[in-house]
């Protein structure tokens, strides 16, 4: 319902992802090619990483397409690590605490999907939460409350584990409650050094999501005279995707179902995702 | 670019227009069928009449759809005759006085097209304004424009006068000025008493415009059992439209290229529209 | 923190009392005199009762006093019941979802004052809502969750017991987490027949709360040839109010500490106001 | 009727001085001390220079003591020349395009006062700005039509014979049209080497305006553990702001009335500010 992009790589304007490409995110806010809904106007948000030790956050209600400030931000915020979401709100109110990504601390979180049925399962998550977390909770997504959820279950110590249980813990929860297929998501989360990127949904039917290869392959891909316009990226530079951001062929990998990656570097490391019950 | 309605019958909540039809006002929000964009999500307006010498506006520059104020107003306030537009910007700022209808006095105005090519003719056009109606412009939209510059030409007095001779002088600028095909326009125009629609473009293509049958023969189109919802509108109800607000074989007539039309109390008067050099 | 107004009697525009006196509403929110803040500037709300089983309701995260659209709303819509609200936030989210009144059915709650370390009883609050109500909270504010706590305590079938009851748990709460002194309030509440005012505050220093006089007594204050203009509020119209609307010697009786009002058809019956432990 | 501040210097987190001194310029948005206004929350803007062309531009018409988004990018973007400005409406909209500072390439340009009887002399400022600047004119305030006529008369090639024939202009103007002292103005402008103010009004009675005293001297007055704290300005860093940003004997001078500064790499140059009539 939403789309999102992650970026890992040398510090570049943040533009050059946001906007500067043919699919770029801000035409995904308005023409969206494979997400359940065309148009996702419904908010806008961007996290950053700098020197500082918190991620620095943008987040609007606006449209994406129409924010005079986001497109001067975009150009003159240089990341080395950023994350950034236009959404197509389910049934939560338009307000800038609904805007993803959500922050703790170093973290950063972003999610394309839904829980299902949240009406029946909301106040157990939210019980569920730590209570030395809940009073973060500034909004009223779905999604806001699986970071919480993850960040109970230890996500900052072990993201793998943190975001298994969190999943674990939703389809317990789901099945005592007979709410089938609870879960549809992909997720984005970095804390600076890390980026983490999942494809996960109950009935094995997840949302798109594409991983970039490597810079030296792109550049192979591309027309000679084009070769240097990814070099800026450096050879570490890593993207996940909703959506392509361009059309070339044997550039954007599709992430497989139930998959849980991490890219620190310029390095991928891939494996099976499966929930487990906490 | 943009869509609207205007109504004019019984006094009726503005929702069931704007809402409450298969394809209203709001869903055309997110998903015209005839626009040439899709999405209509730059603002949105709203002016009504009631017993007040000057209608009420209410104009937000959110997506329509995401706007909880504006479903509550619309439930809430009955109207015998309003204006409502969707707008989706060509070049200028989202900002709340840009959004359509326009106000003066008694009098409101919409626009769904575009005065082509504007950077080189808006100087023109705002120095041909009455110096006394000058001030009254507050945003930058080639729309408000117009309405200033048909009010200059005596719209309140004789309002075919008043919109040929807009036209007229637009057109005269335009061509002196090496601009081809200026105009793109479907006009809502109101007073309190009477309705006004125009449809009309420089290259004779104009953008869609449907007036709705008499509420006599809807009802005779309806199956038997529905017949009672249009009796509420009264019988003088007439609806004008950029789209069909739902799907009856007879019950939206479309309007022909370059012409004016007046309601009176469900009195429909049509001319043909010819520009006027002023 | 925040300052509002109550209104029963004839229907009147609902502009009379939030623009149109010395000392309104709107002014009090660029200046108010009495409030612990000065400004009132981060939110508004409206909501007002007409024909409708539901209210009307209209919040904006705007400042009051540039709400073009505001303006235009309390002109235009006239109301036997509503209430008001210019909030200055504690420590939640400016949020429209956060802008004060509260609706729950055909129930409106607005509240001036803050539940003191909120951050130690939130959680308590929220879990202490009756789940079947658990997901119309939809902000992030103490006063909401008082609402939500006051419903699950029956305010519907008894307002006082519901109010009395709510304060009794966060009092009890509070006692037990060692939080001193919880709850500062002044409560407006209607159900669209009745108006409900609270003044009450842990520390017996409640913020300030008044009543107007009768608005045959208040004919008789103003000078005679001002007597006229009280005419169209009804025999039996009565305002509360955080802070006297206009300067008149006898027009505004402070509510005394502890008490608890029910406004019936011009009808006041006054009560002293005791928790209650649930 | 505005406050703003105007920086120069070593490249700094903007929070520094926009937030983190006692009386801040978000402190002046709530509580402005020789303001015309109390409160000045009627939009924020600031615009930056880093190695781009052109510099950063981020405006909000929320309060700029509740905009969450605000804090997050003067945290994290550093910048060598800054300008920021909190507004207090006159009489136009509270809109995007009504902020300060405004941008022409380079350039920016700030403005706390007011143009007299603006109803009166706005359409002769605005037919008197070069017809190929006259499109980039957005909002409708005093302020930006100030910044294109200095343009049109100048500005660019010579800052100081720029704003002095806008202020010959706008004075003969006002003379001719039976406007009486029309001009009250405090300018910041810049191009990102040099960094302009301007304390000037018809009537010699101009809104206060402050120099900073160099670091070195700073350093001076602070009490020798707290010296360390404005290093990071470096030796050339200058303020120029409507309000001292903190109580620190000896810090602040007063700008005389009637007076042009530049400042360039810390070297500050003075002359007596006379219109010219162009």
């Amino acid at each position: 319902m939403c789309r999102w992009l992650a970026y890992s790589g040398n510090a570049v304007p943040m533009s050059r992802l946001i906007y500067e490409t043919d699919h770029s995110l801000i035409d995904q806010s308005l023409s969206a090619h494979s997400s359940v809904q065309t148009t996702n106007g419904d908010g806008f948000g961007v996290g950053w990483y700098d020197h500082s030790d918190v991620p620095g956050l943008y987040r609007n209600l606006r449209t994406a397409w129409t924010d005079a400030n986001l497109i001067d931000l975009c150009e003159h915020i240089e990341s080395h690590m950023f994350l950034a979401h236009v959404r197509a709100a389910t049934a939560t109110p338009i307000q800038q605490t609904n805007c993803h990504p959500f922050r703790y601390r170093n973290w950063l979180f972003m999610h394309n999907g839904v829980v299902r049925e949240l009406e029946i399962l909301r106040r157990d998550i939210a019980m569920a939460i730590d209570p030395s977390l809940y009073n973060s909770v500034l909004g009223s997504t779905d999604s806001e409350l699986m970071f919480y959820l993850a960040l109970t279950f230890g996500l900052v110590d072990d993201p793998y584990g943190g975001v298994a249980k969190m999943v674990g813990y939703i389809e317990d929860l789901a099945a005592a409650k007979g709410v089938s297929h609870p879960l549809q998501m992909t997720l984005g989360i970095a804390d600076g050094k890390n980026l983490y990127a999942v494809r996960y949904s109950s009935e094995r039917d997840s949302r798109t999501l594409f991983l970039s290869a490597s810079v030296a392959a792109i550049r192979e891909l591309l027309p000679e005279e084009h070769r240097d316009t990814v070099d800026a990226y450096g050879a570490n530079a890593i993207s996940v995707v909703s959506e392509p951001l361009y059309n070339l062929e044997g550039a954007w990998n599709p992430v497989p179902e139930s998959t849980f990656i991490c890219i620190r570097q310029g390095e991928v490391s891939t494996r099976d995702f499966v929930p487990i019950s906490p």
